[in-house]
Parts: structure tokens; sequence; C-alpha cells
């Protein structure tokens, strides 16, 4: 294990720069996972990280040692507090940073259940949708290319796991996915006539999610084949974007089950 | 419309003592609306503000005129742009913010559609629930002692004007009114046998919903009388507690539908 102390350290200033850019996750094609949840996730996924970093404080930690026990091969550092807690975004940090590549996403051909995300930029909305989906297997996400950095801290916490089983495509050109995708695209408004709930999801479909302000684009609307309402029969219709998809790709899972 | 340039000035320190504090907001029964949306939900519910703080920057908005225009008898106050960001948690204001009189909540005696929520303790997550509840047409919300503070600013804006619709009792003793619920009462865990796609719940329903990390307490799994699943089929079996609780109601909802 090699200790740092000092901020000009080349590795903590990789560290630091890979926690705060998006612009140097993407150069770098790296990200940091934050907390031992994380780093175990990936690690089921069959992937290794190139770098752990461990803050003084979480030496004593129960998990922390046969966690690195287990990985002889990769490099830990040792960090004062003070320099842990510039690199972690969380309010109270276990104390572990794993340094990973991100993975290349196996985008599957045919998928027969997709779900394509436009200009969501919550990080915490667009991670927790993230979870979702990877809960309610989707195949693959789609992301447009103004989505919120998906490999972001706070988008790899808030999907606590999902990145390391669903594949994730970035920058996706949405309009031309929505036009080749052979079966349903499901675009959620609130005028549309046909209810969520008389639809058969049991066939290809594709999940159409909003911007959380604005929803689908005027060019997503008029080319996906099945606008769609979610039944609101309380005194308010309006529901997160999160919330939207987690109900719209479950009667798609429901609708699988039979 | 009452300038105010200093910090002194005792409505200044009291708006900002509501923004900051939940024990303030409790003593003075009082909280703060951020935004034009929820002043104008606020207003729509039939509710009047007792006071509205306007920022310099939002003198010449185009809504803000009109909407206080329809408040003659509300004192306006107008902060310099510094004082006012000291108030709001927005990142972008809009200038408006709105200070009411928390409304007592009208807690029908026997709905027969409710949400019980545990310790849900992220504010995004309890607005979030609350506003899906809202939709969802849910009679009333019973929050646990230890959730986050259902008029803070954070929790009001995710819930997005749902605190104007939907009854909110918070400091709720769950376990009483989970013994006395004369219906199904809900409670969601990964190990429960029963599909949440196999239970008739047309009738009265209770769903309850637990701390994001730790889930439902041992005390309300053993009286909850309908433990139920959300069937995963994909690679990871974790849902955020408000996709869950969406998912939930949303369920209740497609079966009143029929």
């Amino acid at each position: 294990m090699k200790r740092i102390s000092s901020r000009d350290n080349a590795s903590f200033k990789q560290l630091k720069k890979l926690a705060e850019s998006s612009k140097a996750r993407r150069k770098a094609a790296q990200a940091l996972l934050d907390g031992i949840h994380l780093l175990a996730a990936c690690l089921e996924s069959g992937m290794q990280p190139r770098l752990v970093a461990i803050s003084e404080n979480a030496l004593d930690h129960p998990e922390i040692g046969p966690l690195l026990a287990s990985l002889p091969e990769v490099e830990v550092l040792q960090l004062p507090d003070a320099l842990f807690n510039e690199i972690t975004q969380l309010d109270t940090p276990v104390g572990l940073l794993a340094l990973i590549d991100i993975p290349p996403a196996r985008i599957p051909s045919n998928a027969g259940f997709c779900l394509m995300l436009e200009d969501v930029q919550d990080p915490g909305n667009l991670g927790t949708i993230l979870r979702s989906a990877a809960a309610a297997g989707v195949e693959v996400a789609y992301l447009s290319p103004r989505c919120a950095d998906a490999w972001s801290p706070k988008v790899l916490r808030a999907a606590m796991g999902a990145h390391f089983v669903l594949p994730i495509e970035e920058g996706a050109d949405l309009p031309a996915l929505v036009a080749r995708f052979n079966g349903k695209t499901l675009a959620t408004r609130l005028d549309a006539k046909q209810s969520l709930y008389q639809l058969d999801l049991r066939g290809p479909t594709a999940v159409l999610i909003g911007n959380e302000g604005a929803g689908l684009s005027d060019a997503l609307l008029e080319i996906a084949n099945t606008p769609v309402r979610i039944p609101m029969p309380g005194q308010i219709e309006s529901l997160n974007a999160a919330a939207a998809a987690s109900i719209c790709l479950f009667e798609c899972v429901r609708q699988r089950l039979k």
C-alpha cells in the first residue's frame, strides 16, 4: 500500500479530476466508484479496478481488509482523510474509492426491451432510472447527448450497480433509433388517448422518457408510434421522470410475466 | 411593496430561519414555497400566502407581475439578489418565495388507499413519493417520526404541489395504524412469496415503504398482513424507494381502473 500525503501527487490529481470533470472522465474513459457496494457490483461483473484509494479512517473498516485481500494485483493508495474527502462526494464516506476503466457497452443487436432517455439532466433521476431498468431486465439504455454523464459519481451512486449489468450507450441518436425500432416505441404524454394499461407490451418495446421539465421533444413525439398516458386519478397530473419510467418499465415486466 | 436591504431586518431573518431549520418551521407552523409553480399550486388549493418575497432580479419576470396583482392583500417584500439567494435553495431561482402557514392535514377517517412511509430520509425521495401518491389518488400519507421534514424546501420542490392535494400526517404511529387498518397492508420485501401482480388490490389498501438503506423495520414487517415482492427479472434486485413506491401505487391504480 502506497501512502500519499501531498496534493501534488499525480495519482491524487488524477482521482480528483475524474471525480469532478465529465470531460476528464470521457478523455480517460475512466470513472470512480465511491464506496464498497459499487466496487462489489463491479467485481461481480468480472471487472477489476485499476486502482483503489482508501482513507486513513477506513483502514480498520471490517469489510475493507478482506476486500483488498481479494484483489492482490490491484494497486492500493492510502490517503489522509482530508485528501480523501476532496475526492469523495458522499457526506458520510466509507473511505473507499475505486478507479475503473469504463467498460465498452455491449449493445445487443436486436433488443426487445429498450429504454431511451432524452436529456434527463438530474444525476439522481438518471441513476434511479438506470437502476429500475436493470431490475426490470431492460436490455439496453440509450442516452441522448444532453443527458447527464452516466459515469459521474452521482449517477453511479443512484444506480447502485446497474452500470455493470445494463449496457448503456451515451450520445445516442434517438430519432434514428426510434425510426428503425421494430416494435412499439412508447412516448408518455399527458394528452395521449391510449392508457398504458390498455396496451399489449409483450412484444418488442422501447420506453421513451424525456427531460424533467420539457418532456420529450416534438421530434421524438412525432416519430414514436405509440403515444401513451399513465392514468392519474389523483388531483395532480404530474410524475417525476424516474417514477414515470419505473411505472412504464414495470408494466412491461408485469405483462411479460404472464 | 416594501424594500429590504439589511440582514438585520426581522422579516428577512424569519425567512432565512424557515428556509434552514425544520425546528423553526415546526415551531412557527410555517413553510416557504420556492418558485412560481408551488405558489400556483397553493393558490389553486384555495390557500393564500402570508407574505411573498421577490428578488430585484425577478421584478421584470413576465409571470410575477400578474401573479402579484392577483394577490392584492398579500404583503410583498423586495430583496436584493444577494439576500434573496441566501434564502432560496434553487441553483437558478426564479426569484419568488412565498411564506405560508402549514395547512392542517384533513385526515379522512376511513381511507381506502393509504401510503405509510417509515424513515424515508432523503428529501428528494420523499418529495417524489408524495408526488406519485397525489397523482395516484392516495387519500392520505402517514410519515413516521424519522422521515425527512415534509415541509422542507427540498421536499416541497420534489413534490411539485402534492402537499396541497394530499393530506400528510407527520410523526405518525405506523405500527398502530397498520394494526388497525381494515384492509391489505402491503410490505415490500425481496423474499416475499407473493408477487405484487398476483394480489387483488381493489379493496382497501395501505402501501408501506421503508427507509432507503434499511427497508421496513421488523416491527412493521411482523404486523403487515401482506408481504409482497416486486418481480425483478433483471440482473439486479434493487429499486430506489421512490421507484418501488410508484410501482406499487400505480399497480393499485391499474387494478382500480377496471
